[in-house]
């Protein structure tokens, strides 16, 4: 059971920077101000991982501000605000978290006031503008986190590669996607990239520097989060296909009518006989998937030992991180939270 | 006749900049190098106006650190590379100077590449993603511009300003569009927020503050930059509906096409007869607009008279613009500058 501890209070500190941008984005006009509405909306619950590990990575350094950390890991919550409204977009997903994604949000609204033009397009601009803002004030807010400028400017430097790095990553994902896939060494590349390194390692490290220049520090939580936030990738990829909808949040099977190459399809078509190859490329990526068959697309995914692949590679991984986490010499306090946070990471029931 | 000084030179520091982001796309995959392809091919050329206003504000203010200034001020240029970018996807625009827009080189990859899924959402994708990587390159740019902490803090509050404005004037546009319009004192809003603060105001502060904490010069910078963006913002909404298409690389009459609720087009719906507003309601904002239908609305911006209470607007905004030139004690260097590019941003042929 995960100790009511490890996962910072962000909410507040969200909140408290949403309100200071309420009276700006008012005062050019009170339709703006509903942007702030719609942020403070989308930005309320969701896991606060990134959050979590960038003030523990900032607790392992030794960091005692905290305020300032505090600060500093929200804004990675306005950073992931604007990768998944964007995400949206690019994917045409009606939905994130069980509820209406942002441009429908805005298509919504397009309706209640029977505006002219294209609703599709209003629901677009409204989603794309609003992403922008979430990237503008993710930095706006690390950058006004109280740290002293030495500390802003380590931080800033790996903050800079982290965004540049999920932004090829998301593009490379896409790219993948649209020629089919390739093997399973490329698809480990999207997960490496636009999920593991932005999701436990960079920010990880991102603490580490806000506190301290460690090079030492810095590849331990390298050796520690990589693995981690590859197990914790995979198994997000194994409950987009055999998740509960209800804890998802997603339809059954959308990842596979998508056409989402991940490592388990990727090893699914490496491992596949002749007539399950056939089962595979005939019903993967299919936008009309039933239920049916996408129970058929789990059973060829079982069968072909993919599932169980996979099981075993966030075995190894888990291992591997665990292995450098225990070898480390953080502090006993960063060093327990962040083996519990590896196992809400990657456990099966997140 | 322009002098040949007063632009500065940031092509060199734009494509410097990216050159040292191409080895961390390669890094991820060849695939997402192409996206810097794109970004230096999207940042040649251009009017250079907000990093060229930003330069002679921090001149204005006695500034003398050329290469951190040069730095700094072509930061705007990737701010304005984003706005672009994601401009031309909510608005569905498929050219750009005259040019293939950036949504439209992604879908020709899609094509060239016989991509699975798609074309259109492919080309989406890659354009929200390359306008979130220019978006987070500027303040990179800015921030490692090599100035001292304190200016830099001051820049990057002016600079956190800036950005929200902007992106909340975009929404207001979108959303004033598609609410058919209000009065002229709504459109003029918009372009405040939207172009005339973005666009000359806020760049010319932003040096400023890197130069040197004054309000008094702050105020100065405000009191001639927001009239003349707003002349700026008037001249090419004229340009947009009575240019040239050579000149402004956009096929004639698209602004009527869109349905641009411009301070031109709230006038003439203000002032016009009842067979002109009928004539006005027929065609403004419809898609299918003939070259003899942009003509005919044409007549109609001049025969109510809004196309020379346009003009007459930008005489008095650019007067009352250059009157706190002149009565401004910045350095007769900067005030020669500044008045040259003033002229530039408003005339007829620009």
């Amino acid at each position: 059971m995960e100790s009511l501890k490890i996962r910072p209070k962000v909410q507040e500190i969200i909140d408290e920077f949403l309100n200071e941008q309420k009276p700006i984005l008012d005062g050019v006009s009170p339709a703006a101000g509903q942007m702030v509405e719609f942020a403070q909306e989308f930005l309320s619950g969701g896991k606060r991982l990134r959050a979590a590990f960038c003030y523990w990575g900032y607790k392992a350094a030794g960091g005692t501000s905290e305020k300032e950390i505090l600060r500093a890991a929200s804004a990675l919550e306005f950073l992931q605000g604007c990768a998944l409204v964007h995400d949206d977009v690019m994917d045409a997903s009606d939905t994130r978290r069980g509820k209406p994604s942002i441009h429908k949000r805005f298509e919504s609204l397009h309706d209640e006031g029977s505006f002219a033009g294209s609703k599709e397009l209003f629901g677009v601009g409204g989603a794309v503008l609003l992403g922008d803002l979430m990237l503008s004030w993710a930095d706006q807010m690390l950058l006004t986190s109280g740290f002293e400028a030495e500390s802003l400017k380590r931080g800033k430097d790996l903050y800079d590669l982290m965004r540049t790095e999920l932004m090829a990553g998301q593009y490379l994902d896409l790219h993948n996607q649209a020629k089919r896939g390739g093997d399973v060494d490329e698809a480990f590349n999207v997960i490496r990239f636009k999920s593991a390194k932005y999701s436990i390692e960079r920010p990880l490290q991102l603490g580490g520097k806000l506190a301290v220049e460690d090079d030492a520090l810095n590849k331990t939580l390298s050796d520690f989060g990589l693995p981690l936030g590859e197990a914790f990738q995979l198994r997000d990829d194994l409950l987009g296909v055999f998740g509960d909808p209800e804890v998802t949040g997603k339809p059954a099977g959308d990842d596979l009518r998508e056409g989402k190459r991940t490592v388990l399809i990727e090893l699914a078509f490496k491992n596949a006989s002749s007539s399950q190859r056939h089962e595979l490329s005939n019903l993967f990526g299919k936008a009309s998937l039933s239920l049916l068959e996408v129970d058929k697309l789990r059973e060829v995914l079982e069968a072909t030992g993919a599932q169980a692949e996979v099981e075993k590679l966030i075995e190894q991984l888990f291992e591997r991180s665990n292995k450098a986490l225990s070898e480390s010499n953080i502090t006993v306090e960063a060093k327990n939270a962040l083996a519990e946070l590896a196992i809400a990471a990657t456990s099966r029931r997140l």
